[in-house]
């Protein structure tokens, strides 16, 4: 049988997303702020002061491109970039009081745009689509 | 209650798709074909001769990335432009040969990375995750 593809996963994973990250850079274009760096403020406000290391992996993402936005954040005045006094290597990232103020109004962005992407779906559809996403994503990170 | 970024749906479809289109674009690769462009080989498998439009509507993307993608191919010879007999203005798109001929290890290389991501997952779960995905795409589609 041949592979509809207009009607698998991947695509519409593929739509989502795309149309997720339009909507959320529109959003954060105002501020100066990347689709790749938001995601980095968002892991700072719970925990502040990770290693770069620490958030490419709680990103799954690839420390090059972790790195480059972590810059991109610092020059925006978003980050300070502070080394790690027991590794002389390493550096640790902290946000700014820019950054702490702009917390709710982001915060709110992404859960607007998370609203709109659910919207119609019960509150058992939403834990439901997020604990198979989370299967499909470990799947593929891990292999 | 604040928002933990690292357990949302909007983070867990960001790491599959990451990881999704990173395997895809290792397996066309070496045909010439990018992660943009092969959707549209998908397309056309199903229907040959679509036009430009009706292309850019199934993907659910501007009609500008859709004419870049379809030059790309036409220069891979994998698909040719012919003009519609009926609207001067358009331009229907058929599948060459080669694109025919490379069409099962197209798909086999679609289908074994959407069994990887569905790894672990039962028929029912998957066609769950299918359905509530569907409805994530057109919500924000839509609008």
């Amino acid at each position: 049988m041949p592979l509809d593809f207009s009607d698998t996963i991947g695509r519409y994973i593929s739509i989502t997303w795309r149309h997720m990250s339009a909507r959320l850079a529109k959003k954060l274009g105002p501020y100066g702020i990347g689709a790749g760096q938001f995601p980095i403020l968002f892991i700072l406000f719970i925990e502040d002061g990770l290693s770069q290391q620490a958030i490419a992996q709680k990103m799954a993402t690839d420390k090059a491109a972790v790195t480059r936005a972590i810059s991109a954040l610092e020059r925006r005045g978003y980050v300070r970039r502070l080394p790690d006094h027991r590794d002389k290597r390493a550096y640790n990232v902290r946000l700014t009081a820019k950054a702490k103020n702009l917390r709710p109004e982001l915060e709110g962005a992404v859960m607007e745009i998370l609203e709109q992407m659910q919207a119609g779906l019960d509150p058992t559809q939403r834990a439901e689509l997020k604990k198979l996403l989370k299967q499909t994503a470990m799947n593929l990170c891990g292999q």
